[in-house]
């Protein structure tokens, strides 16, 4: 198959946009996307969402965001899997490339989730759950979350406040992010402090949900050949899945989806965990980064919030995490999420990434998780060797 | 790209499955179809599904499916596509299985819409239009169809009863389809007394919803060195877009997206519209049928009434459509009906189609529609040469 080159990258502010419709925040993020890749059509339309049938009353979104940027594609399809949606649909879209059977695609990930009551919103999240195991027992996303957060702390021994820098990381990483939603730091205290969601997840464990999307242009890289600024390509993509309900595990601590899409993602790259020089994973919640960092090797089992407090997870660490913000403050547009990922990577590996660049960054790694750890995708991008 | 042989195929009774799941619907018909294909495992799954999360508060289905049918996958996704849902997630795995991305997939499209009131039902069918210019506005799906074909009357001066034949037939070929949702033929009398929904369109030209699952396992044809029967081969796929809402086209009675998905396929396969021996088409109502044959390049703008006047439609006909009894009469299981055609033009290849066996069946295509023509997936299969 052909080696697919990311050519542009867009998005939109995360935030309350109650005065924009979908259609519009997919199509700003859009243009930016098309216009940073000086193009102005492509062959097909892949869109990450999850909610817009539950809460915004659109279903076939494909078309009405091809038909709303006017361009008439070959594909415009929605790719549906929980809040991994964004990346499940930027992974259909590299294979099309990759495949021939295309040769442009736009993958857009957008979610309007602030428009409706928020037991709504809750509600059309636990869609994401077992409906009839999880969700129908009155289990929300949070709950669930809550229960294997305490666990993990019960069997490895771990205190609440050791997940604190995770939080103040990511809140310290998007400051200068103008895309993210929130714009200030956190302290210790303050993280300890924050009003209780469910015990142990405190506010400040918790992503905020958000508006947004976030775009990205595909190309074969071979058509590339003077590029303008670093090319970034995508060199390892793989997709796994668990038992859609927690329950159903082994092991409920342990991520086995991210472990098998992230071990095939290095084989494809040829790679190991120390290659990778950040990693933009899916911190929905502060106990989904320790878990995802564990299952991808870069840390033993049960010893994720060490590497946290030695400082390895910042942008000057060994291993640095949601750079530009992660889920917890940049925000989580559900089914946009993916797609923020692989923009903020890019942003990084192209040096773009502003007070959090982090060092000569040449690869870079995505994980998208939807469900709690039901399917996950993961890619590697590196800057193509001139 | 490799071809694709679809080497098996599984599906459920249409009908209210009050007692059963959307997971046990799509598990009945992808352990058919595993069993047609003498295979226990799959490396991918891809639902087609379009009502999940509005209708059944689930999301996520990709992972329900393949956790319930306990197949550790490493794609599960849903694709969402309004009514084209079940072509396009078949589509999308068509090129993950040709490109070599994966060797072998389980696509299963799957709806279960009857265990909700008649008047979510309706609005969850809504979401397929444009939320903002037609559902908004109070435009039910049928009522959308309706406009559409009063205009088709108006320009092309063809009466109501011009149509019957398209229920007549449709009806008359699932009587034996053990299948099909409804079991009873109709006379002209009746389908012209028939109840009106939304002038011109009554009851018979409408076809009923239903909760159903059809699966197709897919390998590369290379892969099946002898087969065990006659092998049924995908040589044409595509798809294309036209606008969301029915008003922005320059000819609201043309499908634009049927000429040129059709089209494209037609040049893949190296065929033309008289080389097609069947044509599963997408027959929600029944003015979409003589909107499909005319796009498609089976007879001239407004003359599709004739052709089934003719009745060059019926089994024995020049081009015979809706032969186990189409979306009239085997039933619209929305997400899940891309997947039925698919089904029965390899029913029909493989010579299994019964009373409605098209003499000699080489080469068959399927049409599946994503709201009032907005997006439009087609498929030519055909018999391998031995």
């Amino acid at each position: 198959m052909r080696k697919v080159a990311i050519l542009g990258i867009g998005q939109t502010v995360i935030d309350e946009h109650w005065n924009r419709s979908l259609k519009e925040l997919a199509g700003e993020a859009s243009f930016a996307a098309l216009a940073d890749a000086n193009r102005d059509a492509v062959q097909s339309i892949f869109v990450g969402n999850m909610l817009s049938g539950a809460l915004g009353r659109q279903e076939n979104v494909g078309v009405l965001v091809s038909d709303w940027i006017d361009i008439q594609s070959i594909e415009a399809i929605k790719v549906e899997a929980a809040c991994g949606s964004g990346a499940s649909a930027f992974r259909n879209a590299l294979i099309a490339v990759a495949s021939g059977e295309v040769d442009s695609a736009l993958v857009i990930g957008v979610e309007k989730m602030t428009e409706s009551l928020p037991v709504e919103t809750t509600e059309a999240l636990a869609t994401a759950a077992d409906a009839d195991y999880e969700a129908s027992q009155g289990l929300s996303f949070v709950a669930l979350n809550a229960l294997v957060m305490q666990r993990y702390m019960h069997v490895y021994g771990w205190k609440h406040t050791d997940f604190a820098p995770f939080s103040i990381n990511a809140h310290s990483n998007a400051l200068h992010n103008p895309y993210a939603r929130l714009h200030f730091s956190i302290s210790e205290k303050e993280y300890t402090q924050a009003r209780m969601i469910a015990e142990p997840i405190n506010l400040l464990d918790a992503s905020p949900i958000g508006d947004g999307a976030a775009a990205v242009v595909l190309v074969p890289e071979d058509s590339i050949k003077q590029a303008a600024r670093k090319l970034v390509i995508v060199t390892g993509s793989a997709s796994a899945t668990d038992t859609i309900a927690v329950h159903g595990r082994k092991d409920p601590l342990w991520l086995s989806a991210a472990e098998k899409s992230a071990h095939k993602a290095y084989l494809q790259a040829g790679l190991a965990p120390p290659d990778i020089d950040l990693f933009e994973l899916h911190d929905a919640f502060s106990i989904m980064s320790a878990l995802s960092l564990e299952a991808c090797g870069f840390v033993e089992k049960g010893q994720a919030p060490r590497l946290a407090n030695e400082g390895e997870i910042l942008p000057t660490g060994k291993i640095p995490i949601t750079t530009r913000g992660g889920l917890k403050a940049r925000g989580h547009p559900v089914g946009a999420t993916g797609v923020y990922q692989i923009v903020e990577v890019v942003q990084q590996l192209r040096g773009e990434a502003g007070i959090s660049q982090v060092d000569n960054a040449r690869i870079g790694m995505a994980q998208n998780i939807g469900g709690s750890g039901a399917s996950i995708v993961t890619h590697i991008l590196q800057t193509r060797l001139q």
